[in-house]
């Protein structure tokens, strides 16, 4: 990959259809990467919806939800993968990810909060045959390499624009 | 809620399991908000994993997917909630969002070369019984209090702690 640079763009892809109220459904399938177009064998769908404490009919998990679950799948998903590459046999793997949000932010009660999660914590628990510290150093390795981590604790550019017909 | 500040206070969470390689599933449940612990009738699960070419086996999608849906879907449910406010009957919403993501960064071949996105794109479609400029208005608002928005565009901190047995 290093000798041929352009294989390792990607761009992935998700689409979303409004259903009704808070409850919308979303898709993932197709992704150009390794320089060609790829497809799955069959689509990803996902709904999202709000509780009906945030006039939602719990049709799906919250957005923000989302967020923190693929926050763990990449750590878990890179954990793994570093563990096969230093030879170290995992025997198990859980994680807890929870983050706090203040909605007098997304209300617009209050501008001095912010919209989206004030803090997020994960909580890994980890078992191999390796010792404490080694099995450590592949939550840490995971950390330093994971996207999803980087695109919550960085900043990322987000354009949009909407088509009205 | 402005007179009840602590009911705004909300703590989401999502738990991980691995499986193996870089499959791995995800359960979203209970929460803490208006006051008090909530749950859902069922827990939602969502597998994740990495397609074959990056040595997976495609039982779902990869967790930078699964941001661009928390994306799209934290956009829509905006929309949908604002539009009503505004009494604009919506017909139809639909979006895509895409990322680019060079995998040398992930990799550590490049060190110049972020892990997570290089940027997002938003391409909304929005019907309804207003005018184009209406229409637009409310993904603009929308956006403007988008949790997902927010903590992609901005940086929230993160914590991981590591048990080993």
């Amino acid at each position: 990959m290093k000798g041929q640079p352009e294989i390792a763009k990607f761009q992935f892809r998700a689409t979303n259809r409004w259903i009704n109220g808070t409850h919308n459904r979303g898709t993932i399938n197709g992704y150009y990467g390794a320089g060609q177009e790829m497809s799955r064998a069959q689509d990803f769908t996902f709904d999202a919806d709000h509780p009906p404490v945030l006039v939602g009919g719990d049709n799906g998990p919250t957005p923000v939800e989302y967020v923190l679950h693929a926050l763990a799948a990449c750590l878990t998903a890179g954990l793994a993968n570093i563990a096969a590459a230093r030879g170290i046999q995992l025997t198990e793997v859980q994680s807890t990810v929870d983050g706090d949000i203040d909605l007098l932010g997304i209300l617009g009660l209050d501008d001095t909060v912010r919209n989206g999660y004030q803090q997020i914590r994960v909580s890994f628990m980890v078992k191999g045959d390796a010792p404490a510290e080694k099995l450590r150093e592949l939550v840490e390795q995971s950390r330093r390499r994971s996207a999803v981590f980087d695109v919550l604790t960085g900043s990322v550019p987000v354009s949009i624009d909407v088509t009205t017909a």
